[in-house]
C-alpha cells in the first residue's frame, strides 16, 4: 500500500526546464534561483533542467542540472548580475516549437519557465499556443524581467529597480562632476520605447540646482531646436547643464533621432553599445550654442550588469517572481501564464504577484504615463518620483559645499 | 604673562587656503576633509578658506569658511565623489600669481594647499617659484590626486584605487553580459598617457575564460590589423571577446588613434566625454572580421564620480594625504612640497606619506612599467595584479553556472 502510494507520487512528478532570454539584468538570476528553490521544495517537480542560452539550449539539448548546484553557490548566483544560464534573442518558428516539444517529451519535461521581457513573453505564448494545438502536455510560464520597465499588466518589472538605482547614482555623481567643472553634460540612458529608466535619473536630486536639469523620454517627440533652447535656458540660469536623454528618442514624425543600426530577429534596431547619439547631440549643442565644454556619456551595458548596486526591493521581488511562477505552475490552477507584479493600495509600499494571460504582456509594451511627464516634455513629475522611489531604495546623501 | 603668551600664540597663527583642481575623483573630498580636520586641530592655523573652483576662487575671492562646517556635514562631504569646492583647469601666469599673492596677503594667508594631478602640481610649483622670487611669505603644498595613477614619485595616487575598483567591477559584470549574449564587446577606459586604469580591468578575472581577454594600453603602439587578429584569435577559441582599451592609445608613430578634439590650457586633447573611439574600433572589427554583434561602451565620467563604490584603502589614503600636507606645512621643516605615497616593503600592504619637491611631480607623468605588460602587449602580468589588488580592495564573488 505504502509502496503503491510512493509510486503514484513519483509518477505524478514531472521535470521542468527553465531558461533566460533577452537582455540581462542585475537581478534576473534572483528569479532563476527563486524558481529553482521553489522547485526543489515542490513535490510535483522532478529534475530541474537549466537550458543554456534560452531556447537554443533546449534545441541543442545543452542543460545544467540545477538540482545538483549547492545552496551556497545558488546564493552567489542569485546575487550575480547578467544571465547565469546565458541568454538568446530568438523568436521560435512553428518548426522550432515542434522540435522543442520532442526534446521535452523525451525528458518528461512538463513545465517550461522562461525569464525575460515582452519578446520572451511572446516566445512563451508561441510555444504555449503550438503546444495546445499539437497536444503537447506542457505548462508554460513567463517570469517577467526588463530594465526598461515596459511590460504591460505590471506595476513595474524585476530588473528595473536596480537599473534605475544605477542610473540615479550615476546622475548623482555626474551632477557633482558637472558642478565642479561646468559646461553641458549629456548622458544617454537605455530605453528603446519606454522612458522609465531615463526618468529615474531624477531620483537623486536633492538641492534646487541639482541635475539632471532636462530629461527627454521617447514618449515625447524630440525637437533639436527646442532641445538647444532648453539647454540655453539652463546655462543662462546656472552656468551648467546636465541632460538625461533616452536612447530611443524620436522626432515628431516618429523617426528615431539615431537610426541606421542593425536589427535583431524581433525587429529591434541596435541603440545600445554605441556612443553615436550622445556625440550627435553634443555636436548640435556646440554648433548651435557655441558652448565649448560639452560632453556626452552613454551609460551602455553597465546599467544592466554592474555588480554591487542592485536594489534590495528589486532583488527580493525578482526572487519572489521566480518562486510565484513555480508555485502557480505546480498548483495546477493555470496551464500557462505570465507572472505580474501588482502594487497593493495604501501608503506603505507592498506588492503581490498574480497570473495574467501570456498574450496580455507579449509583443506590445507599456509607456511612461502622461502624469509622470511635465507639460514641457523635458522633465518628470512628483508623481513619477513617488512611484519609483521605493523600487530603487534609499540613496546615499551627497555632501555639498557650493 | 599668560595673556602675553596667548597673544604670541595667536599672532603666530596664519590663515590657510585650500582648493581643488583638474578632473574630480571619488575621494578628492577625503583629502580636502583630511586637510581641514588637521588644520582645525592645529595651533598654527587660523582661518580655513576653501577657494571655489581652484585658483579662480582665489582671484575672484570666492571662499567657503571651512572652519564653520559642522563635523557631521564634513563627514558627508568626505564620502561624496567629485570636487566639493568646484574645480578648474587653469595654468596661472606670472600676473595671476602676483594677483593671488595680493589676495593672500590681504587675508593673512600663509598656507596654500592645492589638490590635484601633475598639472596642479605644476601650478603649485609656479606659485611657489614666483612667491620665492617676489618675497611672498607662503608655504605651498600639493596634495596628490589622479585617477590616472600617473604621478611620478608615488607608488600610486589617491583616486586611482576607487576608479580602478569601478573599472574592475564594470568588467566583472560586463564579462558576464558578454558570456550571456556573445559577440565582441569593446570598453573604452580613461587614461590619457598612462594605462593603469585600463589595466585594472583585469582585477576581477577569476575563471580561465573570464574577460577582458585583450587589454590595450597607451604604453604600447596600437595597430589596427594586429588588434583585429587578436580579436579573431579569442573569438575562434571562446566565441566571444571582451576588450579593454585605453582612450589614449596611439599608433607606432605616436599619433592618437582618436584625434582632432579640443585642447585645454595645459595642452591636453579631449578624449573623454565622447564615444567616438569605441565606435571606430567596433566598425573596424565588424568590417575586418564580419562579426555581427560588436558593441562598444565608453565608461566616461562614471569612472571618477560614481557614488558607493570607492575603495576603502583609497579613501583612507586620500584622507591621510590631506592630513600629511597640513602636518608637514605647519611643522615648518619644509616651505613647499608635494605629498607622495610610498609603499612600505614587506608582504603586508602598508603605505607612508613623504614630502617630495614640487617640480619632481609636475608636468611629466609616470607610465605603466614594462614588467606590468605582457610580451604581446595585449594583456597585463601577474606583477600588475599583485601591485593593484590591495588598492582596489576585495571584489565580490561572481556565481557562474556556465
Amino acid at each position: 500500500m505504502k509502496a503503491e502510494k510512493r509510486m503514484k507520487a513519483k509518477s505524478a512528478k514531472r521535470n521542468m526546464v527553465i531558461a533566460q532570454s533577452g537582455g540581462p539584468s542585475m537581478v534576473i538570476n534572483q528569479s532563476l534561483v527563486g524558481a529553482v528553490m521553489a522547485a526543489r521544495g515542490s513535490e510535483s517537480i522532478g529534475r530541474i533542467y537549466g537550458a543554456v542560452h534560452g531556447i537554443d539550449g533546449i534545441l541543442s539539448e545543452q542543460f545544467v542540472d540545477l538540482r545538483k548546484i549547492p545552496a551556497k553557490h545558488l546564493e552567489a548566483v542569485a546575487a550575480t548580475p547578467s544571465s547565469a544560464l546565458g541568454s538568446v534573442r530568438r523568436k521560435p518558428t512553428e518548426e522550432d516549437c515542434l522540435k522543442i516539444f520532442e526534446v521535452l517529451r523525451k525528458r518528461d519535461i512538463g513545465y517550461f519557465f522562461y525569464i525575460g521581457g515582452n519578446d520572451t513573453a511572446e516566445t512563451v505564448h508561441i510555444v504555449d499556443t503550438v503546444a495546445k494545438r499539437s497536444g503537447a502536455d506542457l505548462r508554460c510560464f513567463h517570469i517577467p524581467k526588463t530594465i526598461d520597465n515596459d511590460l504591460r499588466q505590471n506595476d513595474h518589472t524585476p530588473g528595473f529597480g536596480s537599473a534605475a538605482r544605477f542610473v540615479a547614482l550615476a546622475f548623482m555623481g555626474d551632477n557633482l562632476d558637472n558642478l565642479a567643472l561646468g559646461g553641458v553634460k549629456i548622458n544617454i540612458v537605455m530605453g528603446r520605447h519606454a522612458g522609465f529608466l531615463t526618468a529615474a535619473s531624477a531620483l537623486g536630486r536633492r538641492h534646487p540646482d541639482d541635475g539632471p536639469h532636462l530629461i527627454y523620454l521617447p514618449e515625447r517627440p524630440f525637437d533639436m531646436a527646442r532641445f538647444a533652447a532648453d539647454v540655453k535656458g539652463v546655462m543662462d540660469k546656472l552656468g551648467r547643464c546636465v541632460v538625461a536623454v533616452s536612447e530611443g528618442i524620436c522626432d515628431a514624425a516618429g523617426a528615431p533621432i539615431l537610426s541606421g543600426g542593425e536589427k535583431d530577429s524581433h525587429g529591434n534596431v541596435q541603440l545600445s553599445g554605441t556612443g553615436a547619439l550622445g556625440d550627435l547631440l553634443a555636436r548640435e549643442i556646440k554648433a548651435r550654442l557655441g558652448i565649448k565644454r560639452v560632453r556626452a556619456d552613454t551609460f551602455g551595458y553597465l546599467q544592466r550588469s554592474f555588480p554591487t548596486v542592485a536594489s534590495e526591493a528589486d532583488s527580493l521581488e525578482a526572487l519572489g517572481a521566480g518562486m510565484a511562477a513555480v508555485q502557480n505552475a505546480t498548483s495546477g490552477k493555470v496551464r500557462s501564464a505570465s507572472i505580474a507584479i501588482v502594487r497593493r493600495p495604501g501608503r506603505k509600499y507592498a506588492v503581490e504577484f498574480t497570473c495574467v494571460p501570456l498574450r496580455s504582456v507579449a509583443k506590445n509594451t507599456r509607456h511612461v504615463p502622461s502624469s509622470f511627464i511635465n507639460k514641457a516634455g523635458n522633465d518628470v513629475t512628483r508623481a513619477f518620483l513617488d512611484y519609483a522611489a521605493p523600487l530603487v531604495g534609499d540613496l546615499p546623501r551627497m555632501g555639498r559645499l557650493i
